[in-house]
């Protein structure tokens, strides 16, 4: 009997349905604030402070960080710099610290502050994950972000991606983990088909985001797992 | 291009991810209630009134209803009936109105009243639901009551099972659609097999209801559709 259990959290609206506190979440928001926060720590970014709102960004501005924001899709107004993994990737702001809001992604962080440990995960850093979750000492919950409350295609393929990864060594707990598991076996081998006919794409597609959106579909390109440690997230190995 | 369209709530918690105004909706709430009402209204009840608590049960039965609850997947407290369809399909409540208050499906149900029609689905009617949902000249919400908020997999491979019926019929709208009918497709050949899976299955069959379950699995035991009309459901055709 395997003694420890994995459940998936589809969206932050179903976020009181789970008990966070003592466990190891999973941040998985594909696209693109999980993209975007392993591409820039990736790549150099001292750390990405998670903040609610724009304001909260401007606030660290004051204290040096450099201010991010994005909302639905877009940097946001009066921003400079949004979520797109593709402004991280070049080193741009190695040594930097970032004050990020986005839309899902911050949402669903500061709702599971109650847990034990925070990592964020996508496809870009998929066995890096399972390798700290199979390390950890407790249970798990994979934290789908969503789209502004409503559960997302891909976030809960890369759920289930991660579940046929951990089924060794977790117990699967509760529907949403055999849904998002079912999900992840029929689509595996048309991961970018599938996505293509998810709502948030078309959305990304339209303001000529379709190879951004290839990018976040990468596996396993990045060997690196963001932490949470002190209200910052950084490169935890 | 269809022009009508289809979309999936999957939790009365994400109700609010969803407009209903104007359209079709249907209740799914296959253990138990879905399964309840539609046996009891093809067995003689002449209506059920959907109520929101148990104290709302007993002051319709002072207006002549026989009063029934459920709650955690038993008769609640004080009552003798609750939402067992094996309770119903004798005939024994032939020609009386019920006041019935149930856990997720009649949550769900007093969450949709924005729309334009009600419907009671299940596996137990499932053509003759599709059959009005062809004929409805509008857009169609598939309502998944779920369990305590949470999603529940007999509900959504239900709902999976309406969609592949209907896209012939109806544009599939939002990922939770796309989720659904993956779903259905992963499972439509081992249906029990899979609801023995859900966590739902797991608590109900722990109180001995297992044939109750695989009662409320058959596919198209009754050609009725319970409709909602001034605020109690009535055998629709």
């Amino acid at each position: 009997m395997k003694n420890r259990t994995i459940e998936v959290c589809l969206s932050p609206l179903l976020s009181g349905c789970h008990d966070f506190s003592g466990k190891c979440v999973v941040i998985i928001d594909v696209l693109r604030a999980s993209s975007a926060i392993i591409t820039g720590l990736f790549h150099g970014v001292s750390a990405f402070r998670p903040v609610a709102e724009p304001d909260d960004a401007v606030f660290w501005a004051q204290k040096g960080y450099i201010p991010a924001a994005e909302r639905g899709g877009q940097v946001a107004e009066g921003f400079s710099l949004g979520n797109s993994p593709f402004s991280y990737r070049e080193g741009q702001w190695a040594g930097q610290k970032i004050a990020l809001t986005t839309t899902n992604g911050t949402r669903a962080l500061l709702l599971s502050l109650a847990a034990e440990r925070i990592l964020i995960g996508g496809f870009l850093n998929q066995k890096a994950v399972v390798r700290q979750l199979v390390q950890f000492n407790g249970d798990v919950v994979l934290f789908c972000a969503g789209w502004k409350g409503q559960l997302s295609l891909e976030d809960t393929l890369c759920a289930g991606g991660f579940l046929a990864l951990l089924t060794e060594y977790f117990q699967l707990t509760g529907d949403p983990a055999v849904v998002a598991l079912d999900l992840h076996k029929q689509r595996e081998n048309g991961l970018e088909t599938a996505v293509q006919s998810s709502s948030h794409f078309l959305r990304l597609a339209a303001k000529g985001l379709a190879d951004e959106i290839a990018f976040c579909l990468k596996s396993d390109l990045y060997d690196m797992v963001p932490l949470l440690v002190d209200g910052e997230l950084v490169a935890g190995s």
